[in-house]
């Protein structure tokens, strides 16, 4: 069943790490990251992944797609505070389906797990349609990475 | 088994719809509201449920307890510009563990879902440990609303 | 000489007040709102403003220009915390240059000033050039306001 | 004149480059950064400032004292965009007040001033307190940078 298939993710062994200082502006009136900033930790490490793998915002749009994000989620195991150190693991999980699926995992300097988290993006045309296939572009990068 | 049983959720009918206009610093480049701002609207309805039925942050806070975000999700349906008008509908989910979860389902003025999502959080005591049983303070909350 | 004649302003009886409460997100590890999201109280006003005198960043778009902030400052008499009810008054400042200028003052429910502040805007037109001279809309808007 | 001496600053040799990437969520709808996120960059700014010389949010925290913004201010001259590499210029500018003033020169990749701005930060004490006079580990650090 083709909906099934689509399904099927698998985590590829493209990561990237980048390391990040928690600003004072990002720690909330309990004294630690608010929960909403580690979707911009994550931001950081998607367009990490983006620079090093050739694949980001900008070769998207220069391509005609920009990939809006449908889905996220975050656990926190760990709380973060002002001053503090820490490397987001980015890691691209392969899908068959028209989106990017990537994988987070937020350590700290002791390597202790902070967090772990999931966005997933579709691909939109520049007349702003969803598309439900993979775009070329998008295909030759998978090629050439040998994810298809 | 006490785990299983401590997984079943169900959503009650404790639910406060809380309107919201959108920010001009919430979009961005792509024209839309950029996706993390969701976890601020989820905060918006989360606290706006506080304050109606007694159980906000300053409530916990004064009995000795903080309830920090540890898991959340959204999944975005449509997207939002600049000036819309949405309501956040928050629905408080009952479990038998000491947790506290919400689901939240964002409208527009058509009525159509933009996105839904969901928070769970836990409770920590005035010294920063985890409480593995519901305070007594959320226990008589529960108990005067029927969810014990 | 123009160019000091241009710099005369003046505040105007033009003032909208506009009610605000207070984010668990906006406070920061001092336990206070970080100084940061006074702007974005300031834009809340200046929207509100908007509205009110049908002057509004959509307004502006309809007619071919944008109006983006050039100068802001903001000075802190009181410190605000989660859950406050703030009241901010936008006053419309006039001046014949091409500008639109606001000041803004934040109160606290005792009628305390928490801050002052001004934002200066220029306009700039769909070919993304400076307007040196007030846009005709924005003419016929102060004509309506006895501005001129 | 006591009051007129202490209004005398004096920009120093102190200061420090800071290098930033622009992050896509601090766009607008207008493709540029939003105006507000300008003082998180100064943030950025002072923050290495104090890690440099010893003078940051966590040394007075350890000495007794908050230093709360209480003035800030901003000139934009050019606009930026999404994944722009910027420098932070930040500068100690000396006073005999009971303050901290903070320069800061936001630079592109061409070198050009995209802003300018200032923020003043004064003492507060463990008991809420402002301070009148500059405490010891302030003095201390001036005296060793020469600035007494």
């Amino acid at each position: 069943m083709k909906s099934r298939k689509k399904d099927i993710t698998s985590e590829t062994n493209l990561k990237v790490s980048h390391n990040i200082r928690v600003r004072f502006n990002e720690t909330d009136a309990l004294g630690i990251v608010w929960h909403g900033y580690y979707l911009n930790y994550f931001e950081d490490g998607r367009e990490a992944f983006g620079r090093i793998h050739g694949i980001g915002y900008l070769e998207s749009k220069a391509k005609g797609y920009v990939s809006p994000i449908v889905k996220s989620s975050c656990e926190h195991k760990l709380p973060l505070r002002y001053g503090d150190l820490v490397t987001v693991e980015t890691t691209y999980i392969n899908t068959p389906a028209a989106k990017i699926i990537f994988r987070y995992k937020i350590l700290n300097t002791e390597g202790k797990t902070v967090c772990t988290g999931e966005t997933v993006q579709v691909f939109v045309d520049d007349n702003n349609n969803l598309s439900l296939t993979i775009p070329l572009f998008f295909k030759a990068w998978k090629t050439k990475n040998n994810l298809l």
